[in-house]
């Protein structure tokens, strides 16, 4: 009885694969190279590409009974080749879905799916479980294409799915894949170090986070809950804290025993409306199935401190 | 400025054809075989598969301006085969919408989608621009994510989408496709040649259809209108009429001055559910945009008997 994860050397993946060996279950995890994911006796280790077939086999015969598809390209990269997205977002994804329906018994589907789908940037007005599905960006087209299929394999009694539409998750590696959204992993580290750090949105940026220890969290608990608390279409927007970039740093800096640090806001209009304009978010459909965010900018920020490895400068 | 119109030789195709020309427009006929399709000074023909490049290239250098995408693999064989319906109803769809958009300028793309996309079978309460779309068939899935790409291409200035969901055509040819809906154009014959028929659903049966030549003339005002009309995710539900089998039966036999005719009801408990129980339907959205159905069951009859070419018995 093991937990297929993709993606799983990944931010996100270590985190849940780490999380899943807590719990006692077993976990085959899946990427092309899986550098940086410690031995356990519960942990079967597959590396390639999941859009070769042998591959995902070998993945299957492994003992898989459940599946956590974590595997995207991000969205820079998917607005930069569409065709590319296309192959690696949505046909490799309902590949996989297909494999895990014909191989398996109904088996739980768990998808990473992303706030992109409601557009870019998000409706001013907030968004809750009504909102309409506006994507703008290729990459949140390709997460809304995944979403209706885990909908339909669902009905069709072929899957067991659920999604999750993640926030911004924290806190990532430094300087790591080249998002454009690096800085708001970026602030934990500088402030740690004792670094000055130029933010390039303004201080009143509001933005939606989680910890990557409550998303893996999240990602679990979706592996083993009850559907039945779930709506019709299987997919809910997580919880999120949303903050502003003035009481994240004040945080950031007190968890570091610091009264002070060098922060700076030079913003950037492309990236405020992109990462820095969040606004009230309203989750009841996730937090009816038990998802929840951080619960205080404290723990979220002692959780991303803790998660990226920061040393208190 | 000519209208390219793939799947052009298929029974909606060639309404559409002949009614686009009838308009004066220039019309670029796409299909694996224009068998059927009469030639024209206006028309340019072009046999091949839509998933080639070179075809799909020779079809724009033919002069392009808007395009009217009818190409789709049916219901029952798609859910024979999903990784064929993804392969021509997702994928060639998608490459047909790209090569539109880097080729023109925001052009027109009609796409002729489904009542497929509420479901199977459809809600018992209704079907109005909110209903939810629940697809459980792969075909009514596939047109769905067609349908998201239109509203963000649409979004993205790339094309200038209109999405139209059809209702049940009538009157096809004969026996033809293989259609499980196919009595629902076998009745106008077998009337019209004073056969008797068994239909495989009830008396009661409630269908929503449509006459061919009106669903051309819906295509044909979905290429030149003014989209400020639509709604933001550029999609309608058609209106259509809804008729219970035995009206239908009565209207037919009226038309070819029968007045009586040797139509059996013998209800398939799955045909009746997927055909025969078509509930209240209501679409303002279409409406507002100009779309219009036949007006009454006798002009749908009338247009359905000639569309067929069936002769009074």
């Amino acid at each position: 009885m093991s937990v297929l994860v993709t993606g799983a050397a990944g931010f996100v993946g270590r985190a849940l694969v780490t999380k899943l060996l807590a719990e006692g279950q077993g976990v085959i995890a899946l990427d092309r190279s899986l550098h940086g994911l410690d031995a356990h006796e519960r942990l079967t280790r597959i590396e390639g590409d999941l859009r070769q077939a042998n591959i995902l086999a070998s993945a299957f015969e492994a003992g898989a009974r459940s599946v956590v598809h974590l595997v995207s390209l991000p969205g820079g990269a998917a607005e930069a080749d569409p065709d590319l997205s296309f192959a690696v977002n949505v046909e490799a994804s309902l590949t996989l879905m297909g494999e895990a329906a014909r191989r398996l018994d109904r088996p739980r589907f768990v998808y990473s799916s992303s706030i992109a789908v409601f557009g870019d940037p998000l409706p001013e007005a907030g968004v809750d479980d009504a909102t309409p599905l506006r994507p703008r960006l290729i990459y949140g087209l390709h997460k809304r294409m995944v979403e209706d299929a885990l909908a339909t394999l669902t009905r069709r009694g072929e899957l067991d799915a659920v999604g999750l539409r993640l926030p911004g998750i924290v806190a990532r590696p430094e300087g790591a894949a080249g998002l454009k959204s690096a800085f708001m992993s970026d602030v934990f580290h500088a402030i740690a170090a004792g670094r000055t750090i130029t933010l390039p949105v303004s201080r009143q940026a509001e933005v939606w986070l989680m910890s990557v220890q409550q998303t893996a969290a999240c990602l679990a608990h979706a592996v083993s809950m009850d559907t039945a608390f779930l709506p019709e279409d299987r997919v809910v927007t997580l919880p999120a804290l949303r903050v502003t970039m003035e009481a994240l740093v004040v945080a950031i800096a007190a968890a570091n025993g610091q009264s002070v640090c060098d922060v700076r806001y030079q913003a950037d209009e492309a990236l405020e409306a992109a990462f820095g304009r969040h606004p009230i978010l309203s989750t009841p459909a996730a937090e009816r199935a038990g998802f929840r965010h951080d619960g205080s900018v404290e723990a979220l920020v002692r959780r991303a401190l803790e998660a990226c490895g920061a040393q208190p400068g």
